[in-house]
């Protein structure tokens, strides 16, 4: 028997294999915080077609179930079944482009001349036997011996509990391991073990999750498993979110589905090299202010309320525990420093992994992830404003929208005469949707065609039957399917505007508050989902870029993951990380008389005022 | 209907009472550590006679029903009821001679000079309020303002969470309490706020645990509760509970016994007094080694293993969460200070309560307890060892032994001819059984008129009915009842001869240790169960306290739950018990060659070296 996905893969099927198993088995990982026990509920994939058993339905609807969608764990083919997994319900891992892009973080940390230093640190412990004559106990022996090391620490009630075997076991050698800022005892364990440790840096994004698995040993990325954020079904956004966590009483809702998604991701990838998890030692968080207070549970109620207060933007050190983490319990926790309510730990990530705040030069730093965050500045004075972009780039709130992930329409180009789009999808994959790479670059080509106008809106009377009537409007086909044809709406395409606009009219109020120009920015560091695949030129002809000579723009890719990395590698990166967000000022856009001005003045392609944008100017007068 | 006690109180009780709740109206308390919910099984009492309902056996065996036991919280009289609460049962709360001995422990403290500070500390802060300019968080803001007042403290997970509303619901003003030593902030309370705050101080007997409900903001005691230690159905010793924790795997019965025992008196004295639980915002435990490991969770396996070491012997502060103590969960728990495996925190707290450590006199203190602890010393030097007394004078292991509580026979004198006793019961109750000091008074006299001989057999040709052979052969009879006779068996004698030995065994050794005579002891200080009712005289006849002038011996009572009320109070009284810890010396009496003779020695009445108790033999020339 086989299995057949809508993305084109088959599989072989063995007999009496449930659909969770048959995928995991291929590394085709879906969402099943219960690993696949038929609790958790959450591994709903969709029969197209073929003949199957089903042990239990769980909690789905009988409109669910009619529409194919079954537990993929609770599923026993008895034929050849094409099957198609919902993108939500897909866990990455092990992706070999993502592990590459990863990889050069090494690189990065060994360039930036930081020395290697976990948030765990051991020292070896041999204590003298204890006699009758020098019968002191357990923990004041080993205390005067930390003592000699000139170590003083608090030992928590659960370390001691497992002291005094721990100790016999070792024969009073131990290498005792403890979190030097905080002066904590965490465990011991048998001296001079030659098995690696890991650490676990992770970026939380609004939209997606993305873990590296890292031996700490020699900082080599193990793995790197990437996944929706599961808070997505309470809400695109952060503001939604934020709601339903004080409105709707879901805080802890949104603080498990984020704890399980990381827990799904460090599991499989713990799994797949045969680390034992608890082996994962330490971690390091980065996200946006709301992600970071939700990851904690922290009530994220006044971030939204003027005047805009988190509960935290400098973490203590918390423990895994503490975060319920499925990783060693005691493992510290650190909490990239967020800024300000929408200027979080994954931006401080990102200024880091740039190294704008090490270099004299003027730049510009723009995450386009879910919001969109900019900061200015060089290794004097740093400034961060946030616009709020929405998640359209992400793929949220867009009809055909996604991640920029295996079959993700991620460039077009358009033919002047027949307006036919051709288009690059990401690893040539069959195409399922559009990342935000490709609406720009769509967006930037309607444009430049006349298949749009300069308010987005298309043209009803061109020579193509690529416009057509949906149920949502009129819309432009991209890729006919049977399974439904990958569009964008008037309406996404609206959005799309919104959100360029956004980040055209924050980037223009920022550079103006601090009495700049954008001529004297020499550098321009894109970080973000769609990094790499951003198409510059098409960024500035829509307005969402300065008009500035392509050379200055740099792809970082994802720098939030990259600077939780370098957090987790060093305790001097963690120190800059400090010091960066020391030295930032926010600016809050939102009181500023003139942001609607400037934003209304963004709505249009590639802006009301033209003048700002000569290069396009030159391109139209083509 | 009624409700008669075989203790003769009787009762009326209302329409459709469970046992429990009628109890507990008329202040009679029970254990009970699920509050009379019907889960813990434990509140058990035996009907004597009477009509009842009941609607649950809970586990109790067909043997248990039959011999007319049942869960008091699950019967429910039907008629004049009959019932006997088992000794072990009981709760004692709100006893008035209790809480008056105690009353004299704020007196204590007054003349000890220390300044009252409690575990915790407030400083009110108040914040400046938030704007869109002055947008730090929460958390860095209260920061900012302890670094004004200057403290730095550390800020946990639980802390964190509640601190948002807590700061906007006390419009930016607030007490901060926090743990001073480790610098932890523990919550955030509205700022003057006029409540009473409460402490709990604890000491942890092997047989029995005493708690007092301590107002902080004036030191007075407001409750005492005592209650059996319900470890008890593990062992009476701490031997056999040690075996039980290590062997059978029952550390955590051992330690749930012990909290549930804890709690169960700390939620009683809160309801009777109307206060919060929560508002009951620290606690000091006071034990010997190996019960002060089990309140804790601790392996005690190595304290009984050569070389007989602790896991801890100076505790951390950790708090009452970790205790799993109903009381507020971030409460810090002081522990006081042990010095060996066989020495604990309540012989601190006695030195503590006795000032012997302060004093230039060489001075003895006795606990005599379930062990016997001794310490020997002045102000400048402290000599500690222990004697494994058993438990004997706590009422366990002999027939009809009880602790000194109401109807305990705590005095008895005998007619030199008719060899009647007269005996004295406490609160000139209904006779239960004897008490330590009862049975030290039943020995000497029996001594004297021989009714035994220096052996302790028992004289079989006497002219009284009071000798009899009993079950465990032959015994005297002190108090005939049909419920059953209060007797002293020969098996009895032999184990308080044992206890006695082994005390005077220890005393002898411990001053010929440090090259002095027991002439040199200017003050001897008695502490323990029996406290103020042993009669030194016949201490000194049956030999087990060195024959010394009468005035020289001070009654201290039970002087660990003296100590744990003392840290309770003061800071200063902590560093002093630290200091006491530090400063003891602890001998090992079990490797000394010379403990078997001693003991040995030690097992006649008075003592085979009849010139040591020259008082005595005067006594029995006459």
């Amino acid at each position: 028997m086989k299995l057949i996905l809508s993305s084109g893969e088959e599989f072989q099927l063995d007999k009496d294999e449930s659909l969770y198993n048959a995928l995991r088995r291929h590394e085709e990982y879906i969402v099943a915080p219960c690993g696949g026990k038929g609790i958790c509920g959450k591994c709903i994939v969709r029969v197209i077609e073929g003949e199957f058993n089903v042990r239990s339905h769980g909690k789905l609807s009988e409109t669910d179930i009619k529409s194919g969608l079954v537990l993929a764990c609770q599923t026993f083919p008895e034929s050849d079944i094409f099957i198609e997994v919902p993108q939500v319900s897909r866990l990455i891992v092990g992706d070999k482009i993502a592990i590459g892009h990863s990889r050069e973080f090494l690189e990065l940390f060994d360039k930036m001349g930081a020395r290697p230093s976990s948030l765990i640190r051991r020292e070896k412990i041999k204590l003298a036997l204890p006699t009758i004559d020098d019968n002191v106990s357990d923990l004041e022996r080993l205390k005067q011996a930390l003592n000699e090391a000139g170590l003083t620490l608090y030992f928590s009630k659960n370390f001691t509990t497992g002291l005094s075997d721990s100790l016999r076991k070792n024969q009073w050698t131990i290498n005792l391991c403890y979190e030097p800022v905080e002066k904590r005892a965490l465990f011991a364990e048998p001296p001079g073990s030659e098995r690696s440790r890991y650490g676990l840096a992770v970026d939380i994004g609004t939209t997606t999750i993305v873990a590296d698995l890292v031996d700490l040993s020699d900082g080599r990325i193990i793995d790197v498993g990437s996944t929706y954020n599961s808070q997505m079904r309470y809400g695109d956004d952060v503001i939604t979110r934020i709601v339903f966590a004080t409105e709707g009483g879901g805080l802890n809702d949104l603080k498990d589905a984020v704890t399980a998604d990381i827990n799904n991701l460090s599991s499989i990838m713990c799994d797949r090299h045969s680390i034992d998890i608890s082996d994962v030692e330490c971690a390091t968080i980065a996200g946006n202010t709301t992600m970071s207070h939700m990851f904690w549970g922290l009530n994220p109620e006044y971030i939204r309320e003027e005047p805009y207060i988190p509960t935290v933007n400098r973490f203590p050190l918390w423990d895994a525990g503490d975060a319920r983490l499925d990783i060693n319990p005691v493992a510290p926790v650190y909490t990239v420093p967020c800024i300000a309510s929408y200027v979080g730990g994954d931006v401080v990530a990102g200024v880091l992994a740039s190294q704008m705040h090490r270099n004299p030069e003027i730049s510009l730093f723009m995450d386009i992830g879910t919001n969109g965050e900019i900061v200015i500045g060089n290794n004097e004075w740093l400034m961060t404003a946030a616009c709020s972009a929405g998640p359209c780039f992400e793929g949220s709130g867009i009809r055909c929208g996604m991640r920029a992930t295996k079959g993700a329409i991620e460039s077009i180009n358009f033919d002047r005469n027949s307006f036919e789009p051709s288009i690059g999808v990401v690893n040539n994959a069959k195409p399922l949707g559009i990342c935000g790479s490709g609406m720009i670059d769509a967006v930037a080509g309607m444009y430049l065609t006349g298949i749009i106008d300069q308010k987005g809106k298309l043209a009803k009377n061109l020579n193509t039957d690529r416009v057509q009537e949906g149920p949502e409007g009129y819309e432009f086909v991209f890729h006919r399917d049977r399974g439904g044809d990958i569009v964008l709406t008037e309406v996404d395409i609206e959005n799309i505007l919104r959100a360029k606009a956004a980040i055209y009219a924050g980037i223009s109020l920022l550079i103006k508050q601090v009495g700049l120009t954008p001529d004297v920015i020499e550098k321009v560091y894109i970080a973000g989902g769609f990094g790499n695949y951003l198409d510059i030129k098409k960024g500035i002809i829509i307005g969402m870029l300065p008009d500035l000579p392509e050379e200055k723009y740099i792809f970082l890719g994802n720098t939030s993951i990259a600077g939780a990395y370098l957090s987790l590698m060093s305790e001097d990166m963690r120190n800059e990380a400090e010091t960066i967000a020391s030295k930032m000022t926010y600016v809050e856009l939102s009181v500023s008389g003139n942001f609607m001005d400037e934003y209304m003045s963004a709505m249009f392609l590639p802006h009301t005022d033209i003048s700002l944008f000569p290069s396009v100017r030159k391109l139209i007068g083509k």
